[in-house]
């Protein structure tokens, strides 16, 4: 069973802050991380209500933290992007195919959620490994931050034990540094690098590699870095 | 498609229903009914933000016609009772069990959510043809009212979700053929192979590719195939 944090970046009004605790605790989740929140002062505790240890207990870290420290980092958004064409926001997952995609992660995994106007900027949903959306109705898909939590904890309240190590974050960094370089010694055009990189990212981040999945893929591409350089064996 | 509104009974606090308003149309629910509700102010207003619609198209009924138009009645609990011998409040359903209940009512259901300090009473629920539960967590299962109509919608939205091309089966086995032959072009160790083969299977084969990202990767193994033969430049 993943240890799940749930994370409020730049969160603007701390009455929503704890609505989100109360949501939070009401599906079994205890685990909040405030990135450059509000003052919380006695309107928050009070919507929080029996879950003011929830918001008393929430970390304040920075995003770099939050980041380093996470097996998988997920991204929320409510702005869809409906073309392909761009990788920063998709694919995109329900609610319910993040279940799925989770329930297997032995390690941490941060639920991100953005700022109350206008959500997680695109730099912030690059650094991400997936990305979900709760499917919502175009004529009016901005949901307040804690009915959004409210969805999400409720669809993953109910996890399966996991079962398998996964590759964790040093492990998966070292392999999109190493695809980086990659990229860079089989002269792609430096135009499309950044997107190719990102694409690759989002590919992987979606496969909950294993650790020995990680070790084979960094392996085929040393033999294949080895061979460049010797092309005459 | 049965017709859905959304009952609050005696709701104590306008901020409350007008939260409420917001998440309901944010699932695409637009009828909302009051039963002895607060007056509506500027805070309900406000809480509800772009959904001040259904606050203004709001019916206010009282139970008993509420009761008389629709074809069934479903009573929201919180409060369970654990016991099987109390039928008033069992059996319940849980949210996705009342979506299938309800998915082929032609004609009303009216859902009914109860006063924020203490639901539903044992009368208004025995008028009620069924009963549904989100289930919580035992330390603290008590929602606000809004989060707990935000459930109940997102369970019963079944809003498409957007589309987006996935690779097809004739794109894939392309994929892995390619795959195959460059392992031989890299000198892959024989008895390796096959594994390996396997292994960008099982991980690219999880990972539902869309068809950009076939391509591009694709793309990425082309560009090193021509370096392989052409050393020099």
């Amino acid at each position: 069973m993943p240890q799940i944090d749930i994370v409020l970046v730049e969160p603007l009004y701390e009455g929503n802050t704890g609505f989100a605790a109360r949501v939070m605790k009401n599906f079994g989740f205890h685990h909040m991380v405030l990135v450059d929140p509000p003052k919380i002062t006695i309107e928050a505790i009070a919507r929080a209500s029996h879950a003011k240890d929830i918001l008393e207990t929430a970390e304040i870290l920075t995003l770099d933290e939050v980041i380093a420290r996470s097996n998988l980092v997920v991204a929320t958004t409510g702005g869809l992007s409906k073309s392909v064409s761009n990788p920063i926001r998709m694919p995109y997952y329900s609610p319910t195919e993040l279940r799925e995609i989770i329930k297997d992660v032995d390690g941490r995994v941060s639920i991100l959620f953005g700022r109350e106007n206008w959500g997680l900027n695109n730099e912030e949903i690059r650094r991400c490994d997936i990305v979900a959306t709760i499917p919502t109705s175009p004529e009016y898909p901005i949901m307040n931050i804690s009915h959004a939590i409210g969805v999400i904890c409720y669809e993953l309240a109910h996890l399966p034990r996991g079962e398998y190590k996964l590759a964790n974050r040093v492990e998966m960094d070292a392999l999109y540094v190493h695809f980086e370089q990659f990229l860079e010694n089989i002269n792609h055009p430096i135009e499309k690098r950044k997107t190719t990189i990102l694409l690759a990212k989002r590919v992987l981040g979606r496969t909950n590699l294993t650790i020995r999945e990680a070790s084979t893929i960094r392996g085929v591409l040393r033999r294949t870095e080895w061979h460049l350089k010797h092309p005459e064996l």
